[in-house]
């Protein structure tokens, strides 16, 4: 992982020029088009900047990304399984109807099967929100809402997986109904108690 | 639609030789980059032929797209619900291994934003597919095994989203004990009686 945030001061001045340079250059021209050249020239920094702090643009696209997921889809944390899944559900909907982040993520799908970089950095991105979305099930099971059987990595994918499948794939719309129907169908199967060894 | 498939003749061979051109120029070159010229070109045909035809390179699209699912896809009826899902399941899995089936996806995921006529095509070809798949569901409504409330579609997107979201998104790989584990969690929480109306 590149540099961490700083809170001021040049640094953290320089950093949300690049990575709005960035989000700005993806959006427009798409992720092979795009170079440290031309998002330097953009955020009006030098590209020896970018090498040194991100080393290559799969980095910058990991960073981008996982501080843009971290600040518009926090885990809830309501006192019920099916309403947290719902308030995931939803940030995640609401994440993915944004235009920057629509950009990163038919980037990382377009790029993955050409550039092994971005396969792995997508992996990393993923690793790191799955361990927080499952939190979640974790405190369901500590309220002894759900068995401690049941995978809490897969109540996680069957929730996300149809909202990325609408809007990535079938072209569906994420409404509000949709997301609730779901979240509700979710959460009775994880409070079924189905468990990998169930039959 | 374009013109049906026949058996045989001369037809049928030009169908062939496009079908087949089509989808190795769309893996080698990718959707941008293919034109009826180009598939006209390597199928050894005259590119009117292509236009009379199928009139745009999104209703190919969409018409190899149908055939290949059919084929690749068929909808099982096993006699239970979560056999019936985890077949559906594994057939999903092992079409979205193939190259030609990944080449069209990635397709229709980076195009879609940007041509609303691939949209369309793969809101045509999801809702065919999905009147098919939904009748696993329907037929374990016959059988008593789930209520006739529960919505048919929301348990095919069930399935099917996290085994998209999977290949296109995480990059994780799409293994048996997966499937199993999924089909086992979305057959759960079918049973469970789950509706739209149900809080």
């Amino acid at each position: 992982m590149p540099a961490s945030r700083r809170p001021g001061g040049r640094s953290a001045r320089v950093r949300r020029a690049v990575v709005t340079a960035f989000i700005d250059e993806l959006a427009e021209r798409g992720f092979s088009a795009l170079s440290f050249e031309s998002v330097a020239a953009r955020a009006g920094v030098h590209k020896t900047t970018l090498y040194r702090r991100w080393g290559s643009r799969e980095n910058l696209l990991l960073d981008v990304a996982l501080h843009t997921a971290a600040d518009a889809v926090p885990v809830p944390d309501t006192g019920s399984l099916v309403t947290d899944l719902a308030a995931l559900a939803a940030a995640v909907a609401r994440n993915l109807r944004s235009k920057p982040v629509e950009a990163m993520l038919r980037a990382v799908v377009s790029e993955a099967l050409v550039h092994p970089e971005v396969a792995t950095a997508a992996r990393e991105f993923w690793d790191a929100r799955f361990q927080a979305a499952k939190e979640i099930v974790r405190r369901a099971v500590a309220r002894g809402e759900v068995d401690a059987n049941v995978s809490a990595g897969l109540v996680i994918e069957s929730l996300i997986g149809p909202l990325y499948l609408r809007v990535l794939v079938t072209q569906q719309p994420l409404d509000d109904a949709f997301i609730e129907e779901l979240s509700t169908l979710v959460a009775s199967a994880a409070a079924s108690g189905t468990s990998p060894a169930d039959p």
